[in-house]
């Protein structure tokens, strides 16, 4: 079993809001981050999938062919957008990193082809924080 | 003649978009940048001054004070705001790197103590792009 | 579960030297790190935390406030400082990574709010010399 | 049990070419890593052991031990070579990561000292991509 | 005044070698460089260019347009290619980084679009090593 | 004209602190800079020469002979050590980074081969925090 990890990108605009609470609790919970204007990140999406390594090709999978999948069910959808107004997967809830990287492994898993499986999702938000999920 | 330089960091919102010119037009120059939700970075912001060394402390000036200036002239004013909406230096002008990298030039050049210069600004957008400023 | 990860730094001096051997031992075994007049570090300290994720924040927990207790209870007493001589709780050990970590951990996992828990520590020596350590 | 990582660059050509299939649909799978006039690649490897922190050095073993059983069984048969042509322990095997990780993991846990075992390898072959191998 | 930088990558084989010199000398000169079934790297290029800011985009140039000069005049010649085998304007020359550089330069200075002009250029070979070049 | 640049590293202990200043003046002015104990670095170190393109070899000087020489004779009087007690060339100064890229320089000047000469010197002490030197 080895594990192959594929580096993606995306630059978004969000802010930590929650609507059932007051303008001044969301403040002060969230401070800067409850900007009503929003504000934005370079984020980094690291996501590692595991499998045997098919002795014809030497590949757990093909890198390109995980890149793809990436970018189109994930990354075309958060690139250069709002993740609290334009991203249909995150309608709803919190815009956090934490709840971002579930759901995108929610759509990543079940994009893999057969005898790969998710591993881990690794989000930068900032160069010194971010967060890992392992699907449970 | 040694050079200074300190790394600050912001995470802002920001769109590029011509108020003069058509939806179809700015969508067309500016692609994903010109997302009407907005989109957003973390900024790097590199500052360099120069001067000679004062032999008493070792020092070009104290990193600390150029910390401070950089702090309190620029960063909280942009850290977690809107480029477009929020700062006032950037009202009426295009959010680029280009306009908010000399924007920044005017503000630090009159904040150094006496003897101290400014040399040049470096300004990450992304991991890949980034404009530098040298005052002229 | 999903686990965040924030990073400090801090700078400090130190050296290895194990006083119950004679120089010589030290330096063979330690070479350049036992130099009797220190050397020193810039130690990036990654804290990784786990736990549900809140539904009204979109937290496992605030980052502000894990900054605050590893800047609080680690960095303010490791930073500037001189790991052998200064830091009261490696008083009698070895100033290396692998005992630093250790105790490191045993401090943080006191200062968890509930429902988090301390998952695993990562400290950079040197970019290219690590330790991590997961609390067994 | 503290984990130690070290972290050994080599730079190496290979191309990715299964000599059983057409030359068109290596072209087809490996794209231009199949270029017949090879490629090549800094790779990063990050070995990681692990083992009981030995209280008289401090130490899970002496890393500039394990830096030397990396160059010295691995590095200098990889570094400024040729993956397919040069390195007799990838004979007759695709040049992937994956395969090279798995090989490199079979040299390395002979080497070690009684007491330190082989936790994980990781092997970065661009930026953006890299593989892991545990052992099983 | 204001500089513009995009990085572009290209991972390529290349040998160093004086084909008017003995083998031996070869080996003496460049060492592991000489290896005659080649090695690579991977490649950063930083192209920086510089020019006024356009009030109306708030640009020197589109840094999309930059990066698709970079990619269509250099990366895809570059790009996954043996540097002494397959690259045209490298034919007969040594395939060294500062030969590179140079001829990269002539590429470009042809490319940009009016009231752009070429700065530098800055071509990493490893994270340690790197060439620049200023027309000059 | 090209310019070469080759990274070298060095850990070292130092403090800041004027010897003709009260301990309440060095702390006011230095903070935990003047820590008596002592505090430490990771340096990069990044020697920047230029010249000619040799046409025989591809070099503006051979890489490998440009990193003996900053480690002859500045890495190996650094590394592992304390800059204020075990450096000869510092003696009697400031150890701050802008007196030692000044003095680096004095050193390398007189080193390197005819034709070939110091551009920059560029030092970092922090990931955010470097100084430069062009030998005026």
């Amino acid at each position: 079993m080895v594990y192959l990890t594929r580096l993606e990108h995306f630059n978004a605009a969000h802010k930590l809001y929650n609507p059932n609470w007051s303008k001044e609790k969301n403040e002060e919970v969230f401070e800067g981050c409850a900007n009503e204007n929003w504000h934005g990140h370079n984020f980094d999406l690291y996501v590692t999938v595991k499998g045997e390594v098919n002795p014809e090709t030497g590949f757990v999978m093909n890198l390109k062919d995980l890149s793809k999948i990436i970018r189109e069910h994930v990354i075309k959808k958060v690139d250069h957008k709002n993740l609290n107004l334009d991203v249909d997967f995150m309608q709803g809830k919190m815009a956090s990193a934490e709840v971002l990287i579930v759901e995108i492994w929610k759509i990543l898993e079940k994009q893999l082809p057969q005898g790969v499986f998710m591993h881990a999702l690794k989000l930068y938000e900032t160069a010194r924080s971010f967060v890992e999920y392992y699907g449970e």
